[in-house]
């Protein structure tokens, strides 16, 4: 069959190639760099000290009463504040047929904005460096953390709270300012917010930029050092880095990547999820006290209230809920070399949050203290692999805390475990599969693949010089 | 920074290209073949008109009273069959602020089980082979039209309406018995189905195939020929043919993937919409008769019942209800040839039933009569440039029924409409956007990009050879 359109000219139109084949090398090139041009390294402390000294932070629990603008709404119960904006805490009912715990209640965040998280990128001395932010957020640990250049809600900058503008915004909103070098929507915490997602994105930026108070600038090599500290990269830092266009290191994988959507295909169609939003009132194995909804077996998590008095912030006060985890997460990737390919063993993770069912999550993601009561079979499977690794076998860790502006003092521990073949076989059980990073990083492009543990872990696993 | 990993020993295993560059030559060669190994084109119609008379069918409209199994739910209104499976027909109301419509409630179909549709393949003489259907489905113009090899719901194939077993199903479920070469998760009507998605697989056979009653082998260059024909090609099949791995015949595009997933991700992120279940019952603007959900305006579509009687349909007859739309719908691409390279402009749609805000739609995608009553500005764009274009800008053009199993003689004009820098801007207005086939292509490995209007019209542009 031959063509039947004609060519018409058009004026000066030039086509560019589909793949920037050299953005790959200058994201590597900055990861081989752990010489800033502009802030060593070894002075990053004290300058995230004298930021912390330039501000006040104080964060206290309150009870819900005590909240400003927000209330429990009338016939539901649900958390909301008086605007309709910001988010509200509802109550969801999740029923996953076959799965371990086939239904259950719990409260959920439902943020339907889309937010921001931002990061700057602009080249000094030919290396690209990333404009990072001293950030206070009431529920992180330390308090000041490494956050993107931009970290808004479309209320935060659309102003909503009639506070500050937010700095470097434009170069996010106004074409012209900069060039994309990632952009996609990235699903959060599955198992506490609802359907919510983020626009991860990398720009990098078109002429001068003025580098204001609580900002500096990195290379990916400065920042991977940084995330080998505790809690010092957000998670907002993190799941904008795994999304970089890194370079595929390996000659190819175990599986090819039609293989790998194959497998995800079947996943997403084999597990049998439904959501249903209910009110928070009556919501069954909850209760509610002054200033505390949780489980009647303490397990999980816990709704609670806190005000903050910050300096740093758009505005100087407020008060808002913060869902409050019991215990220490654990997060890992199990790894082996195969063929001299580094792969890692992903989780196809059902959590009721997600929009499309299941996403790739870590090899394990659970809060040991909650299956403390289970033994044997009821073990959650690779949790006690990944405890009872020892130092030989832990290739990378450190404490993380998860979005301190929903969360309070939600910290897991990443690690990385290299694996053999008796603890973790080549041919997986169902529900895991060994990816390359490489084939991670292509994923990362699109939303709704890989969750946000685990692409802290993405991140983290550049940080080690492994992935890439 | 030097990687903390060693490489562990693995037996046998051995790496595998992450893309297979074979592929898309293959299917290009089928393409290009329109001489089929087993079947002529010549001799098609004879065939499908052969098993149209080795069959019965019969449709007869009846009132909902006469459906067998169907009835509206206490309570709800819903119409719901007794088995809780297959689907059923809820309210919807959709609220997408700033848009053209800011609210509005209609029946949807839900049916949360995900299908297969499948067409197996095999080399003949060292060309690619399609293994098609000839099905009745009945909703279709002619009843009977080539569908995939598979076209199962859950419920077909586990059985639930205790048919005969699904032809071919091991193919596509069972491990070994073929290798994989699309595998993805595709919506379906957006504006009919709330975030209904179908599995659209392409396997290639290993071994013999036997070759069952009402299946055939066709070249893609065979049903090529067969999408310029009216109402021959299913829609099912438009869809799984759009995912195959055609080659990019292009050299780049205007704009480059991360831009184009950059804009795609801003689209998503600029519409606000948010839906809602709600009671069939009372449905604001719908009234119910004996035999019919419709609109007091009598615009869009309405809800009916049908009884069918078949020979070759898994159970020999049943009844269901489906939608029948108001008038023939139209779908165009606008084209134009950009520096040597075919692009099309995609328009980024918002359809109450999507489960992510936005997809690819057409240029054009309304049903004409819905918009008789309006002029000027309120006119929906483009679609006066593709009703008014004469025979020189037409590259293609074919009738097509949307799915018979759900819809009920819902048509479609489906266009190719080669335009000009006039009519068609470079610099298309918000919302729209020029991309090339192959990047089409790119995105349909990936569920949630690309509607099933748009895959229609790719699978059609491949069918005039001009896309690859």
């Amino acid at each position: 069959m031959s063509a039947t359109f004609v060519t018409t000219a058009v004026g000066q139109t030039a086509l560019q190639a589909r793949e920037d084949a050299a953005i790959a090398d200058r994201i590597a090139r900055s990861a081989a760099s752990t010489a800033g041009a502009q802030l060593s390294t070894e002075a990053f402390p004290d300058w995230l000290e004298e930021r912390r000294r330039a501000h006040r932070f104080r964060v206290d629990r309150i009870p819900f009463d005590a909240l400003e603008g927000w209330s429990f709404e009338e016939g539901t119960g649900n958390l909301v504040h008086r605007s309709g904006r910001f988010f509200s805490v509802e109550g969801l009912h999740v029923t996953h047929e076959g799965g371990a715990f086939p239904q259950w209640h719990q409260p959920i965040i439902k943020q339907p904005e889309i937010g921001i998280l931002g990061i700057l990128v602009k080249e000094f001395d030919g290396v690209l460096h990333f404009l990072m932010q001293a950030k206070m957020e009431p529920g992180n640990r330390n308090l000041l953390q490494l956050s993107p250049t931009v970290q808004a809600t479309r209320s935060n900058y659309t102003k909503v709270h009639e506070g500050a503008d937010v700095k470097y915004i434009e170069y996010f909103v106004r074409p012209g300012k900069g060039r994309v070098l990632a952009d996609v929507l990235q699903s959060e915490h599955g198992s506490w917010f609802l359907h919510k997602s983020n626009r991860n994105m990398i720009v990098e930026a078109v002429g001068d930029v003025p580098l204001h108070d609580d900002f500096c600038w990195l290379t990916l090599g400065q920042i991977g050092e940084l995330l080998h500290r505790d809690n010092v990269v957000n998670m907002d830092s993190r799941t904008v880095l795994a999304c970089a266009p890194f370079p595929d290191a390996a000659t190819g994988a175990l599986h090819s990547d039609t293989e790998l959507l194959s497998w995800i295909t079947a996943e997403r169609s084999r597990h049998d999820v439904s959501t249903r939003r209910v009110p928070l009132d009556g919501l069954p194995g909850w209760q509610r006290s002054e200033d505390a909804i949780d489980r009647e077996d303490g397990r999980y998590f816990r709704v609670v209230a806190v005000s903050v008095q910050a300096g740093s912030r758009e505005v100087s006060g407020w008060t808002q809920p913060l869902f409050e985890p019991y215990g220490l997460g654990v997060a890992a990737f199990l790894t082996r070399w195969i063929d001299g390919a580094l792969h890692v063993l992903v989780h196809a993770r059902v959590e009721g949050g997600f929009l499309d069912t299941i996403e790739l999550g870590p090899t394990v993601q659970y809060t040991p203290d909650n299956y403390s009561h289970l033994d044997g079979d009821g073990r959650p499977r690779y949790l006690d692999e990944v405890l009872a690794a020892g130092p030989d076998r832990i290739r990378y860790e450190a404490l993380h805390s998860e979005e301190g502006g929903r969360f309070l003092n939600a910290e897991s521990r990443y690690l990385l475990v290299e694996a053999d073949e008796e603890t973790a076989p080549i041919d997986p059980p169902a529900g895991y599969r060994w990816v390359t990073p490489g084939q991670l990083t292509s994923l990362v492009r699109h939303g709704h693949y890989v969750n946000v543990q685990a692409r802290t872990l993405l991140a983290c696993l550049h940080a080690t010089g492994a992935g890439a």
